[in-house]
């Protein structure tokens, strides 16, 4: 049996040296961290990612921690912020200290991928949960949901059903260049940024296609006119509403068109006076009107 | 069978309106909330309380969220902090929409009771855990736990054992004043902003206080002499090692003994120059040297 501490020990490589920092004065091994103060407005996003409804029973620790963060990385992207710092909450009934030597792995690599610090953890006994808070600033001004406007075009930032793919082959054992999709999917602060200086609304595709730009049609209080052939997708139709693809949905004026090269940035409809995304297949029309909510922010 | 968006419309009320807000500048409904920059360093604690660990399964949910985010502020108060904004995880296995709305009460209650503003949450289905972020201000400088000297005096704001006694009286459906201090601990803010112009360290009596002043003499490479006489206990000895009070143990120089009344600043003993925490008993030495973490912040 593992003790508490040995498992505490396996983090300390996290959050050492944090003293010397510039952003955290005050790191591990006091009552609270201290953040230094930033003249900028604090954008922050949380995400709860749970065992068998987040990620398989059976992941890889190091990706439990690498999808967990991301996921809740690609929130800040969709505000046009960049990431600075993080905590994590972590519930594990593992009994293994490769385990949490493997999770902070994952912690590590996506911090150092994103040049993030983490300010503090908790951890507790129980059924497999990480929650993860991720702190940032705005590029720019933040990139609301609740901006859109009539005629504006609708863009994504990259095809659909990458995370659903990988999921299914990796269910399979099947060697995919799509798991990483799934485990390791990429935030997309590049474009995040690039946009920050046009796009008139911008959300992540974490909950399917459909829904998403519905959220921002509900928030602005438009439609929106979705062409099905313009959006590139992996698997089918159900890529538009599976979600785990964490790429960018975002609207702007049609005098950025130029801006936007069209490898990079995919124009997939318009932005309509009505309340409805509708998706138009050739010469069938689909109307479809998801509602529903991940969360309370 | 409730919805998820039933179990979010409960929370509604928690976070409208807060687009008023002076603080929170985009809240509830978008990928990440906004919160105003502020000309002071952010002092930042997490903590996660699990069903069975932190508190009892058949808790009041009101009082599992009062006592969720009370153990979590203590730590902004050991550090010289006011809180300002938090976030919640929750991860809950109920069922039934009157859990989540007596929940959001306590949320609301102690918002209230400490002027704060929730600005983020998630909420996922699974074995009750609630993850509490926490974020304020200095009053002064962070009172940090390495910065005690021998011949500092140390102080207690308070008697131990009241959580305890609480808890016992609970179970055993005992009427009693001690449960509010087991499921509302009252978090010493104002004796906190009092000891920022004074304190030379400072903890919060979490864990117990052999452990926690254990843990200043451990950070600031001092020990410290106890007198057991000195101590208000509710129960008996195991008060000191117990925890669950959430008063805040602090050490200074005797200089500013005068400034201290002995009804709110109880002086149990002094900082040595050694290692230990050594507790006098009248005649009797008894030498602690406890060490444990709960967190690896």
């Amino acid at each position: 049996m593992i003790s508490e501490s040995d498992i505490l020990e396996s983090f300390q490589h996290l959050v050492e040296n944090q003293f010397q920092s510039d952003l955290v004065l005050v790191g591990s091994g006091d009552d609270a961290a201290v953040i230094k103060k930033q003249d900028k407005n604090l954008i922050h996003s949380l995400d709860i990612s749970k065992v068998n409804t987040h990620f398989p029973e059976n992941s890889n620790p190091e990706d439990i921690a690498y999808r967990s963060i991301a996921v809740a990385l690609s929130d800040l992207a969709a505000m046009g912020a960049y990431p600075s710092f993080m905590t994590i909450g972590l519930t594990s009934d593992k009994k293994d200290i490769y385990w949490y030597k493997q999770f902070t792995k994952g912690v590590a690599s996506i911090i150092d991928d994103y040049n993030m610090k983490l300010v503090g953890g908790d951890i507790t006994y129980g059924e497999l949960n990480v929650c993860v808070n991720v702190f940032g600033y705005p590029f720019k001004e933040p990139i609301l949901r609740s901006n859109a406007k009539p005629n504006d075009l609708v863009y994504i930032t990259g095809s659909l059903g990458k995370g659903r793919k990988g999921l299914l082959d990796w269910k399979k054992n099947k060697k995919s260049k799509y798991i990483s999709d799934y485990f390791r999917p990429k935030v997309n602060f590049k474009k995040s940024k690039y946009i920050s200086s046009l796009a008139s609304s911008c959300i992540d595709i974490s909950d399917g296609l459909i829904k998403d730009l519905n959220s921002i049609c509900k928030s602005s209080g438009v439609g929106a006119s979705i062409k099905l052939e313009k959006i590139p997708i992996i698997n089918d139709i159900n890529d538009l509403s599976y979600g785990d693809d964490y790429e960018l949905c975002f609207t702007c004026e049609e005098k950025y068109k130029k801006d936007l090269n069209q490898d990079d940035y995919i124009q997939i409809g318009i932005i309509t006076s009505g309340s409805d995304v509708e998706l138009l297949n050739q010469d069938e029309n689909i109307n479809l009107n998801k509602e529903g909510w991940d969360s309370f922010i």
